[in-house]
C-alpha cells in the first residue's frame, strides 16, 4: 500500500482538519464525537444531515454548506459513523423545523442512524438512498445500495430545505429523486482501505467488476475488459432496464452523472459521458443536466459509475438553485 | 494498461466531444484544427488562450469560460498542440484587444506557440509559466517547468482581461504571479500514456519520485517512501528555499494549492494540505486562500503537488473574482 499518510489511526482526523482549514469560510469540524457543520448556522429550516463511512470524498463533508447539507457525520474509512455523532450533529444544527437524515442504504449506516433517530428529542425523518441497480442485497446491504444518486438527493433536498419547506415535503422530494434515479458502477481495479493495507479484492489486468459497489462489494459479474463503448453500453442498458422495471417513462429530460471512483482520469470520464449521452439520446431521453467528475468515490478505485435521474420541473429547479459547498458550487 | 477507451487514436476527440456536450452552455469544441472556445464570444477584451498536451485535465479546456480563458488548444496526450490550432483559436476568439498566450514552459509548447505567434496578424504577447522549483532543465524543458501555478496565472489573468485591461497589463500580472509562485510534486506511481500502453517509468512499491514532472519526468531524486509529514516537509522546504532564492518575502498572505496528479484520493490531499498549511504558518506565512483537488493532473499518476503563491491585493482580487468554467467555478 502506497498512500500519503502518517498513521492509519489519525488519518481521518488529519484529513478532516485539513478539510476544515482549507474551507474555513464554509465549515467547522468538531471531534469526539466527529461531525462537520456549516460555519454559519442556518435558521428556521429543516436541518439536513448525512453521513457514512469515509473514503467517498467529497461525499459527505464536501456537501456541507448553503443549499445542501447542514452537517455531515464521517465514520472511519468504509465504517459507519456512530449514533453519538449524529446526535451531536443534530443538536448543533437543529433549527426548529426538525432534522432530516439522508442515509445510504448500508446495514451499519441504517442501524446507527436509526438508533440516533430514536434518541432525538425533536421532529425527525430519514431518507434512505438505494439508487444502485446493479444488485439487490450485497455484502453490507439488504436491498439496493445507495451510491451516486445520493449526491442528487442531497443537492435537491438541501435546496428545498433552504426555502423553509417542512420536514415531510423534504422527505417526499428526496424519496421521489431516489426512486427516479438509477446508477451502476464498473471497477477496473480494487480500492485499498488504509487500515487493511491491501486491495479489498483481487482482479486480473484483463477483467472488470461490472456493478461494483463503492466499498468494492461484488457486482453482477466479473467480466472481460472490453472497449469503453461496450462497457458503457451494458451500464446504460442496466439503467434503462431499471427505469422500465420501476415503470417510469423511458423518455423526457434526465440528469446524467458520470462519476469517477477515485483513480480514473477526467479524460476517461468524459469519454464515458460521450458514449452514455449518445446511447441515452438514442433511447429517447433528453440529457438536460450533466455532472462529470469525482463526486462519490471508492478511495483509490479505478472505475466509474453512471447515474440517470429522471427530471421534472421541481427536481430541475432544486438542482439548478445556488449551492456553496467544497464539493459542489454554483450560483454562489 | 487498463483504461476506459475505445481506440487510442480517437480518445481525445471522443473525450473532448463528451466534455463539450456536458458543458454545452459554456463551451464549444472545434476539430481540424482542434480547439475549445467559449460558447459566448467575449467582446472588447484581451483574448486569453492556453493549451498544451492533453492528460492534464481539467487543464486547459476545463478553464475556458467567463473569468478565465477564451480558448484552449489541446494536443494529443502529453504532446504539444500544433500552431494551426493556436491560429484557428486566435482567429475565433480575438476581440480587438490582442491575444495573450499562456504557455507552460516545455520545449514543444514553446516552439509551437512561438510559431503561431509569428503568424498572428494582430497584437499578441505570451506568458511562459515556470513555477516548478524541483529542477532546472528536464526531459522536455530548458529552464523550469510550468506546472500547477499555471492554474493561478490563468485564473487571475483571465479575471484582469475581463475588466478590459490591455495586453501589456495582462502579461505583467501573469509574469508577476509566475514569479511569485513555487511548486513541487511527488509521485507514488507512474502515469500511463494510452498510446504507449505501459507506465512511463518504473518505480518500486517502496520508493517515490520527489520533484516529479507532470509528464512523469524525473524529479530531484528517487527516495524511500516515508510518512506523509516527512514528504510534505521536504516539499514545503523546497518551496521555501525557492522563495528565498527569488529574494521574495518569507511572510505575508499566500494561496496554498494542493493538487492531485490523478489517482490520489481527496482524503490524502486534505491530509497533505493539513501538514503543508501548518508548516507554512510556522515559517511565518498566512494561508489566506486555499485550493485542494485535481486541477492539473498527470493522467492517472498517484501523487500530489504543492504550490504556494505569494499574494498581494491585486492577485487576491483577481483570484476572488467570479469564474465560470467546468473546472473552477465561483461567484457565478
Amino acid at each position: 500500500m502506497k498512500k500519503f499518510l502518517n498513521n492509519v489511526d489519525h488519518m481521518l482526523a488529519e484529513s478532516l482538519t485539513g478539510f476544515a482549514t482549507a474551507h474555513a469560510n464554509l465549515v467547522e469540524v468538531q471531534f469526539e464525537p466527529t461531525f462537520v457543520k456549516r460555519k454559519q448556522k442556518a435558521q428556521n429550516k429543516v436541518a439536513v444531515i448525512s453521513g457514512g463511512g469515509s473514503g467517498h470524498e467529497p461525499l459527505h463533508a464536501g456537501y456541507v454548506g448553503k443549499g445542501m447539507l447542514d452537517a455531515a457525520c464521517p465514520g472511519q474509512v468504509f465504517t459507519s459513523p456512530t449514533p453519538d455523532q449524529m446526535l451531536a450533529a443534530a443538536e448543533a444544527v437543529h433549527a426548529d423545523k426538525g432534522v432530516l437524515f439522508i442515509v445510504k442504504n448500508y446495514a451499519g449506516d441504517v442501524m446507527n442512524f436509526e438508533m440516533a433517530a430514536e434518541m432525538l428529542s425533536f421532529e425527525h425523518a430519514t431518507i434512505y438512498t438505494s439508487d444502485d441497480c446493479a444488485v439487490v442485497n450485497s455484502t453490507y446491504t439488504t436491498g439496493r445500495r445507495g451510491v451516486a444518486g445520493t449526491v442528487i438527493v442531497e443537492k435537491c433536498v438541501g435546496s428545498l430545505a433552504e426555502t423553509g419547506a417542512n420536514l415531510e415535503a423534504c422527505k417526499v422530494l428526496g424519496e421521489k429523486i431516489n426512486l427516479r434515479t438509477s446508477s451502476i458502477g464498473a471497477a477496473l481495479t480494487s480500492c485499498t482501505v488504509p487500515a487493511a493495507g491491501r486491495p479489498t479484492f483481487d482482479i486480473s489486468d484483463s477483467d472488470i467488476e461490472m456493478g461494483v459497489g463503492i466499498h468494492g462489494e461484488p457486482g453482477r459479474r466479473r467480466e472481460a475488459m472490453r472497449e469503453a463503448d461496450a462497457i458503457v453500453n451494458d451500464m446504460v442498458a442496466a439503467i434503462v432496464h431499471d427505469i422500465e422495471a420501476k415503470q417510469l417513462p423511458l423518455k423526457g429530460e434526465i440528469l446524467l452523472l458520470v462519476n469517477g471512483l477515485g483513480a480514473t482520469p477526467l479524460m476517461e470520464l468524459y469519454l464515458i459521458y460521450n458514449t452514455a449521452a449518445k446511447l441515452l439520446k438514442e433511447k429517447g431521453f433528453t440529457v438536460a443536466r450533466s455532472l462529470v467528475g469525482n463526486y462519490i468515490t471508492a478511495i483509490d478505485m479505478a472505475g466509474a459509475s453512471i447515474s440517470v435521474c429522471l427530471l421534472d420541473d421541481e427536481i430541475k429547479q432544486h438542482w439548478d438553485s445556488p449551492v456553496h459547498t467544497a464539493g459542489l458550487r454554483w450560483g454562489a
